[in-house]
């Protein structure tokens, strides 16, 4: 048996016009703003007009804690959106964008894998509907406007060794990571050190994909803080007056894009802000959309379940008034073998035993995500080499957890490998079972939505923070910031702070280096450990081999 | 009378639908790539496709040196394409796209003016299809992979001190100009001095414009020096390995993108390189399919003649095989009073005889342009003010330079306002009276082509150049370089280097500063004076006044 790439199977898709697309989910021609035959956006007016109708069941897809054997959870969303469709559901997939730049450095990333996949695949890897360009250029004009302030005579007093905001670009470069601007005499301005982030990393982004609308987005624009006098009081974007013509240059940005998977079945793909120093979900305004068009509605969130949905929920569904009806747990008896203590060479041997002992870290997780009061299904993402004996082994220990684990076969089989699924999922969602609640209250100080998230989520015993940094979060609280939910930036690798912990690990301490405030998105930024916001290239970039064959098709970017 | 503004004028407009647009030249649905409603890419199958046709006829429009009066060189291009229209003429225009940045420092340039504009004027401002986003994208890669090349062992031997290729973004930040980058330790790489230039001023611009398809896109790109080596031997983007890569970035952006006139007859507005570092004209592709689509096509270069039509004529028409059948020369009453002496605030009163003074400008270009055998009808753009007796001294004055000035009035009445000059074109154009050649063979020495130019087109007495300028453009030539055309950057404002010097002066001296060599885009690049590559923001930048507006409406932005 000979397997097709994933680019091989997504070049042979029959894509339908994404007007079709559209109408199946009643969104007219002229409600579409079309980004040739296969893209498109959803009008701003259509969107305002559907307010009113019944919200559909929504269903978070997140998995264990990632491991080198891979998990393929944006392949279970798309699998379990077109599985819906198969057993006649209406469900819309909503997933985030690809950023750009990584994908000349590592080979890009598929929408999906296999027969679950989004399309158009190259497209969606490179500028897509544009809409990081526009997220750039608007944190470029803001960058331009604070150095431009200061040069013209410093009004706003601005402490030029305080100015907070950095610079971004959709690209790997390290080179930019740490510059000095303003060179080269009075002209240029008043030298200083800054950076640049990658475009992902930009407040913009997330404040884009928190916003209700554009009203919304401006106001969380203008509340973005940029630099600090030198009395430490903090000066905001809309104090540059730089949140009017940002939005202008995200007007378009703002609009959920509509693709569709293998089967032809709709899904948004919109926004992309970071998994650690931001909330790592598709847009709001995407999700509540779909919301308003499906009966169902599948998304999913950045990282392994102890960030990615730890944040959907604290974050996202706080701040945008979602529950989840139904959480999908995406694991593989691969990864269990893994953090049963098996080498990544020696997957391809049965061992059932390595799959009992590693099922603890997603023990852990169900236990997790119970505690929103949600239900969670466990689907097993199969590969061919899986042994019966272990996939029975992982289905056992779910159910003795008080779940049940699903096999899943989408990525060989499309919606047929996912129907069990699929039917179970919207049985669920239907029974309405769910009584979800974020796992602590806007009004808990600073410090202890930290100490809960760490001993609640990553079962550690303590949360260790200097005085400095628990000061910072108090002061916060006295500007009025202290309502803010926490965003964790740590390793996904693990329960804890050190990425080589598989498993289940207890007795840890997770210690707390630095805390930012992005008044804008709406979130205090609490780091553990080393975060990266400018990726570098590898010795070989992908780039290298990238390039356009001589029927036209891109080579090299998969 | 009460006049509405271009932005009223231009919302006011009835669009049609994109695809009925390319239905009137024949471009199918099918191979309209759609950005929404009313813009659209042309497949390069299509392309492809119609090269065997019989090719239209070229008419450049081009200007008199700019005054502060405005000359309205954009709108005559506009306007003169649809009178050829309105008289039954298949005609279409081709102009450049706008640059993003410097929109949020002044205001924002529309296509054209009054009656006579190329819609949707906003998105022509903002992000349009993406072009420039695609050319940062492209830019930026290569400029990551050098930095890149050089972490990793710098097995090219790059010397960090003579790396030529800066980075680009499409934002005025006067900070950017000069930094020093990879600061921050090890793994941020080696510091050293850089800085950003906009993105219009990028190579890459400039090898898109003149690229005749993507293979040959792809060539240039590859033919870019990007740094030198201890031994001056250069490095170029192909040792990188980014040309593959920066193709696959640009791959859309090379398709021409179609749009509308008020009078829905239709455009491409594609590409822009600087008019001072490059060469100034829409791209090659653009024109080139526009004539197979067309049997006039109406195109216009940057700045006055003696730049623009200059770079028209002896880089994009040698380069791409081009001839113009006819130029026609726009001139205003108001410009010719300046150049006559009046100031800005009196032009509102008669002054024949300053008009006839002042018309010593226009009858150089005249000549000049003649002496590329091609012929030349003056455009008097009319404005409201002019007297008749001022109009009719311009056209005396023209008819005794053995050419004729044809009164416009398209600002005001759309193509009504052009027909005189639309039916004297074609009557012109259909003659078959030109000649063309440019202005200097391929062989000339590089030296003797900057003195060819300056002395035929400028009238200036000499070239003054420095040994090392002189011993570098020779090293050039013994390099393979000498067959390239040069570029030259100077005022636009002046036939000298000296802005202040309106009229037709004689006598002067051309300084040469600094020689370039942009060995992709395919010329030698002459700076006469300061050439400013990246722009600053004014004190009140008009960002500060953009914003959305209640109706989802762009305010501020013109």
């Amino acid at each position: 048996m000979t397997f097709k790439t994933d680019i091989e199977i997504a070049r042979a898709a029959s894509k339908r016009p994404i007007q079709d697309i559209g109408a199946a989910i009643g969104i007219g021609a002229d409600d579409l703003l079309p980004y040739g035959h296969d893209k498109a956006k959803v009008s701003q007016s259509f969107i305002d007009g559907v307010q009113d109708r019944p919200t559909g069941k929504l269903i978070l897809v997140t998995a264990i804690n990632p491991t080198p054997a891979g998990e393929g959870k944006t392949t279970t969303t798309v699998g379990l959106g077109d599985g819906l469709n198969a057993i006649g559901k209406k469900a819309m997939v909503c997933i985030r964008e690809a950023s750009l730049g990584p994908n000349f450095g590592m080979k890009g990333g598929a929408a999906g894998g296999g027969y679950a996949q989004i399309v158009p695949m190259e497209e969606m890897n490179l500028h897509f509907t544009g809409d990081f360009h526009a997220i750039t250029s608007a944190h470029s004009l803001l960058s331009a406007m604070i150095d431009n302030h200061i040069y013209w005579g410093n009004e706003l007093e601005i402490d030029t060794r305080r100015v907070v905001w950095r610079r971004v670009v959709d690209m790997n470069d390290r080179a930019l990571r740490q510059i000095t601007a303003s060179l080269g005499g009075v002209s240029n301005g008043f030298p200083r050190e800054t950076g640049f982030d990658i475009t992902v990393a930009s407040e913009v982004m997330a404040c884009l994909c928190l916003a209700t609308d554009l009203g919304d987005l401006e106001r969380r624009l203008g509340d973005m803080i940029v630099a600090y006098r030198r009395d430490r009081s903090p000066v905001y974007c809309r104090d540059i007056k730089a949140d009017g013509a940002m939005t202008v240059l995200l007007k378009d940005a703002m609009q959920p894009n509509l693709v569709q998977t293998l089967e032809n079945n709709p899904a948004f793909v919109h926004g992309g802000p970071f998994a650690n120093i931001a909330h790592g979900c598709n847009s709001v305004i995407a999700t509540t959309t779909a919301l308003k068009l499906a009966d169902y509605v599948v998304t999913e969130a950045g990282f392994g379940a102890d960030l990615g949905a730890e944040k959907f929920m604290n974050i996202k569904c706080r701040k945008a008034g979602l529950a989840p009806d139904c959480v999908v747990l995406v694991a593989t008896v691969r990864a269990m073998k893994m953090n049963g203590g098996v080498a990544k060479a020696d997957l391809g041997a049965e061992n059932v035993d390595a799959v009992k002992a590693g099922c603890a870290n997603l023990g852990r997780h169900i236990g997790n995500l119970k505690s929103f009061g949600v239900p969670v299904v466990v689907a097993i993402n199969h590969f061919t080499g899986d042994s019966e004996a272990e996939v029975a082994a992982v289905q056992e220990f779910v159910a003795g957890q008080g779940s049940e684990a699903i096999v899943c076969k989408h990525w060989a089989e499309g919606s047929k490998g996912t129907e069990a699924l699929a039917a179970r999922v919207a049985e669920i969602a239907d029974a309405g079972q769910a009584n979800f609640a974020p796992l602590y209250p806007d009004e808990m100080p600073l410090f202890q939505k930290i100490e809960t998230i760490a001993k609640r989520i990553y079962h550690a015993d303590e949360v260790l923070a200097d005085k400095k940094i628990r000061d910072q979060l108090k002061a916060w609280e006295a500007d009025g910031y202290g309502h803010l939910p926490v965003c964790m930036a740590k390793t996904q690798y693990s329960f804890t702070t050190d990425p080589e912990r598989r498993g289940a690990p207890t007795g840890h301490s997770v210690p707390v280096r630095e805390v930012r405030l992005s008044a804008g998105a709406g979130f205090v930024v609490v780091i553990c450990g080393e975060i990266m916001t400018m990726p570098g290239l590898p010795r070989v970039p992908s780039a290298e081999s990238i390039r356009l064959n001589d029927a036209g098709e891109v080579e090299g970017l998969f």
